[in-house]
């Protein structure tokens, strides 16, 4: 039986599905009698539940981030759409497809990557070019390259989210790189698709989004940083200076130290992969938070923003069409 | 006779051009006997002066700001080139041709304001084309448009750099527009056109760069927005809704409070306007910083820049090579 | 029949009134029946409400923000008050007073307007005088501003607030334009008059106290300069230099960047004004806190102020003796 | 024979008078012979000079800080005037009257204490009346209260300028107690006077303005709430709220821990006396400024005003009215 | 009988014993009879608690902050504890030991005080020695020195725990005058012993840990600048310098104006005694934190600390040897 | 012959000696001929000197940072020592010992080193113990470790100052470690050793002090992180858990994000060791610039200390007894 997921929930019917248990409580009606009180998700959204009979079985040895399979059906409470389960228990690891569970990018992770090669083998400088290359073929770093978010939220905090917004920054610097000839664009286009590299090591995604322990303790600037210095170090020849400016540019690319770069930008490219890097970050944040938390009785306007302190304005459209007329977005030319 | 430039000036040869005077001391030797100590210059740059003989009669009446005609001949102190003036008076107005005197932007005015209406023709909202094509054909404005520096020092601080800058900004705008689809080019191109117009109100450029009363008393961000409402009225029936996004593009886009916006950006638009007016600045300001700061004693590296705080990097080089490798940064397409 | 006020309700009496409901929120009993939870208010004050029969037809279109008629009795809950609600409906236009639903404050709006004019009659400079007549006999501005309040929350966050604090305001630098005489009185007494004007236009108080998409996008500060330099301009000759004095007084009377003014204060007359539109609105602040905020653990102390990140303190008092004792702050000569 | 004042020497006469020397420095000449280049000052300004002759033994013993005994005639050099110095001797000490040689407030410190004690008798409170009476009758205290400048730089930095600001602040407390009552009219006087009180012992102000070694290590803020609390433990039965209230405010006066106060304003009085003692500072400081650093280029400003960061204008004047234009600011009641 | 602790009770078994009444909260069950929800304490730790029978009764005069004798049974709700409550009634004082009830400090107060005296009289200078000996001899100031906190939260916020940090600082402090001989090592030891003498008079200790008003008014370091400058007064002939030294300790101990201290250190004493102390607090919270906030999710790690704004780590151990393995700090010499 | 050092030039006596030449000036004489002004300098001081005739030939070629050969004599002008040079020539590089010319710790580097092997003894953690025995026992690396300062000013700024330092720091944290059994000690010990290995790439020390490329682009904090990672990764089965732990020690010690740490201190070792490094560092500094700052005109206070921002006191002394009783710190066991 396939996976119906929460945003395709029709109210009235009856429900047989997997979901990941996000959150788990059990609670105590009046009359003693325990009951269930969950939240179930998928990579579509959340649903409020509830279970009131055979609880005590159900409940047993459950814990928040179990995939459980559930039948029951869907109904209304406090105008809001709540699941009656009927039945609940843990699915089997061999029925479980983990990436149905967490958001992932809309864009193709196979289709990025070949984009990003095909970008790359625009890189001249043949110590940088084999640098990327090399990575780029490395089987457990694209692994990890391919699967993990930006981040554990606020901007591109969806599988498949770092390599997207590497694809993006990397697609700008070029655009930067032919409108600014000063720059050298070779080692622009290097830093670009090395700039985040260290998340692979610094974030979990598993069924949650989350630090490591090497993510809490010394961060993806650092673990980028050692990532690539090890890869540089196995290049002959490769010439000291560059190396330099091109760790520069991933250590700096926060841009000042109270954002957790330990070097501010003092070369060009340093300079211009901070602003492409942070501007891409905040439209993709912007466009998000515009998706999922516009104002329902103020419309063009999101409610509060505390990443940003301020409320976000999308316009004024007709109510039917506003949160669609904003599209997701990409690099034009993809 | 033709004006000669400082930086053609050649040693041990007998010297006869109009300068700037831009500083005046008349200072006394030991003997007692007086002796004026100057710096002249003009847009290409400056030079040390003195003036043994004939010092009371020069001096009277002669202040800072002054046009002046010198004879003299070019020798060495201290190893810096130095003016030894033998006769020294002040220039008639119809001998002055003011715009040898000061910092003038490379690029062509004429060609700038060509491309500037060219990409405005882009605009597709029939009241935004209408502001923008009235006003860019306002004869007083567009003297002062063309004419006017960018900034008093820091970035684009030459005769034109208003010009120049704002059509970098609209081209990088136009880029931007292209890469993410959720923007709105037409209020994204007006706002890149119009976010510095205040600056013809904040500035004066006739023998200094200096900011006028206007300009000290309420900024160049509160003169913009003023300048743009009033063209907007005159404009029957302009939205209100666009109007308000195109002044928060304006008002906003130095980003934050404490960079002098009194709004910080809620639209797509204005967020990336301040990217992208940052940015093209920033570029301005390190590649001219590059250009007029690179210390002597350590190649490949600038002075101390106290406006970013830091040295500057610009890569090593061969001795000779250096400065010029490093370009004028000019939108590609110009 | 007459609104009876929330201050009024008397415990253990039935009840027929009309009410803002602040807050509706339909819950579920255990049983699986439907209760509705209410918060609803007026000027003097909110009170929890509960509806346990008749709850789906009550609720029927009923949003947050209306105006409602019910019936029902006072009791307890919790040690609060809690009004038992037996009928309610959505009241007809006809019937909605709308001023006694928000606060008000307490003085009269026709007397401050007076003494306002009467104030605005010691300037002298002709320009000035005109331009504040002319103001304060527009009718669309006035009845705004004698309506709007002073702030969304913080101080003179009352219907009316607006007013009273710019009389206030305008005495005290009345009294400061006479204890220090460098400072120019008429462009003081102006200023002061016309500092928060464009709080017409940055707020909303129909049912809430809110911002308006003008007050977001543009703010007070930059909708108040627009609004006077209109009709600055509107008058012959006005002398420049007056005009951007004034001006530059609305820009910068929040005395720093971060706190939203454009320009910070150049000019005596501006510096003074800050200083007494700050002064004025925290003393406000400060008694209407002691008066809705006192710690009832520990008499003389208010409960933790977000907004001043501290305990206030307003002495060692009697136990009934305490709010009381605190009146509201008025220019004494009113 | 008298003292000649900075102020009044003519050029082109002999001088013989007395001078703070406030700059000492023995130079050579090319010709290997030593000269003197001295600043010399009195309260009225400051005047350079150099001694030719006589120079080695003029020079024996000379420290800056001397008071001496100069005869010689006034000259020009580079535009400013020179006092060429023919004979130089130290003073005797029963030549000088030391406010010959630092600014004094144009106030008269006993007129400024009448009226002090004049406004100390409103206070109605009989402890504090009592404080402020026993203070006020401390012959060593009344002394240095009477004679202490309030500042080193920056604000009434001049002789009788503590008396001068303390007197000014509470006369402004006094209208604003009247403006809002509900202050503790008694409690804002009280803490109005005794602010500043610590800077008796924070500063020294012999020959030049400095901090002694108790105000460099524990300041006037500590040093004012020790002087006041011994005086409150010598009064028997004084309230223990009343004194906490008191010295609440001298801790609070700068407003913010940044700014020095180790407690920030939590009472009403603490909070308006923090405004009106920054306000009254801040006055006084703008008005200096415009007096002593007009920017000679550009009539209606001042020059770059380091600690308010900032250019100050003080408006459009003809040229030779400008800085008489502005009057001292005085308590208008004086 | 006995009191059972919190940290005692098992479940299932009835329960008879006094705790302290933390919240207090009168509820309304569906079906309209009320029910207490209590969270009751000791000092090893709260437990939820909810009386269902006899309410009304024993919730007459009840208030937060009581001390109450219950009966009932530990069942569990909600995976958590929760005592069900038979009987209630309030404590009458002579039941009370206080301290059974608020959390005190490991280490004994009568060793700790006999450790410092022993320090104390290494301190050699006579005034000072004398001052510090006068002082632990003071019976009421001993008596609240032994008994309070050092803090309301954050670090040693435990019965004894000021006299605990001030013998550990005392301690680091003679480690460190050893280490570096260019501190006086007496001044050093007598200020790290008075450093924070101050929070006798700042804290209360009686029910719960809190401010005092002279605490919220005034702070600990000027109330404890007060305690010493007065005993300092007391002793003949104490050297002026010496005096202004250890009271500059005091007030700079928090380093930087914005963490309270009116003065930043400008001796070495200051500067050691500030790290020492700050030292000293951070480790303590450091550890206590681990050992009441450890992440159960996350083993190695703490949950977020707001105080410090991050995560902590104490290292990778075994489920059941992590919060044992970090003992608590303790000067080794004791 | 042997160097004579500028702190004992003897006025009045021939000098015959080498110096290096800090600072070169060509200057003219009215005259129009030209003369040398320099500055010379050793490890002990530094002297201004003149050179009035064969000027031409001695300068030719000749440029700061040189060092050179003089002969000449000592005298005085404006009451400071003056040279007054009659030879000068360029010395040969077999004329050199290098450290005559850089400040050199008083401390014996070998004897520095010894005691930190000693310490490191202590080590007991096997991967720990390995690493560091390995790494002091690089020859290229300690090389540059004896002989690195540990910074470019500030604190430790001498030949040998980063073994000084990183000995003083160990030695500091043995002792915490014994003092705060809760710590790590070997992972403390290993952290305090490695902290600033980065250093002896991101400093250069052969004529000044100052930064290399890599130090500017990376900084000390990323090169010690390579360093040390890299020699972890050849050490077998080295745990993952304990590297993280001692990189995020060197990552953290400085303790906040602004100062340059990419990650804030999460773990005791981190938070102590952040302490004891700023710690010394600070004491150091502040006994440097009492010695080498204080001010002549107020005995017991140092000239105003940019860094710090304040003046520093080291207390009220004898004249002749004031520096010398400042005695320099060490470790007190060394």
């Amino acid at each position: 039986m396939g996976k119906i997921f929460v945003v395709d929930l029709a109210e009235g019917e009856p429900v047989t599905s997997f979901f990941l248990a996000k959150q788990v409580q059990l609670r105590q009606r009046r009359s003693g009698e325990p009951y269930l009180s969950l939240i179930l998700g998928d990579r579509t959204g959340d649903i409020a539940a509830v279970m009131w009979e055979g609880v005590e079985e159900a409940s047993k040895g459950l814990v928040e981030g179990d995939i459980v399979k559930v039948q029951g059906y869907l109904g209304t409470y406090q105008r809001e759409r709540q699941l009656t389960v009927t039945r609940l228990r843990k699915a089997s690891p061999e029925e479980i497809a983990l990436d149905e569970y967490l958001p992932r990018s809309p864009q193709d992770p196979v289709a990025l990557l070949a984009r990003l090669r095909e970008m790359v083998e625009d890189v001249r400088e043949p110590h940088l070019k084999r640098l990327l290359r090399d990575l780029l073929a490395e089987e457990p770093f694209l692994n990890a390259f391919m699967a993990a978010p930006a981040a554990k939220s606020i901007h591109h905090a969806v599988l498949g989210g770092l390599l997207e917004h590497t694809v993006s920054v990397v697609g700008l610097c070029r655009l930067l790189a032919d409108y600014y000839p000063a720059l050298d664009r070779d080692l622009l286009l290097a830093a670009a698709t090395l700039h985040d590299v260290g998340k692979t090591r610094e974030l979990t995604w598993d069924r949650v989004f989350d630090y490591t322990d090497a993510g809490r303790l010394l961060g993806h600037i650092t673990l980028g940083t050692l990532l690539v210095e090890e890869r540089i170090r196995a290049i002959p020849e490769f010439p000291e200076d560059l190396a330099q400016r091109l760790l520069h540019c991933i250590l700096s690319h926060h841009g000042e130290l109270e954002w957790g770069s330990p070097r501010r930008p003092k070369t060009l490219e340093a300079l211009v992969l901070h602003y492409a890097e942070d501007l891409d970050g905040k439209v993709n944040a912007f466009l998000g938070f515009v998706q999922s938390h516009s104002d329902p009785q103020r419309p063009g306007w999101t409610e509060f923003n505390k990443t940003l302190d301020r409320y976000l304005y999308f316009g004024p459209r007709d109510a039917g069409e506003a949160p669609q007329g904003i599209s997701k977005p990409t690099p034009s030319s993809l």
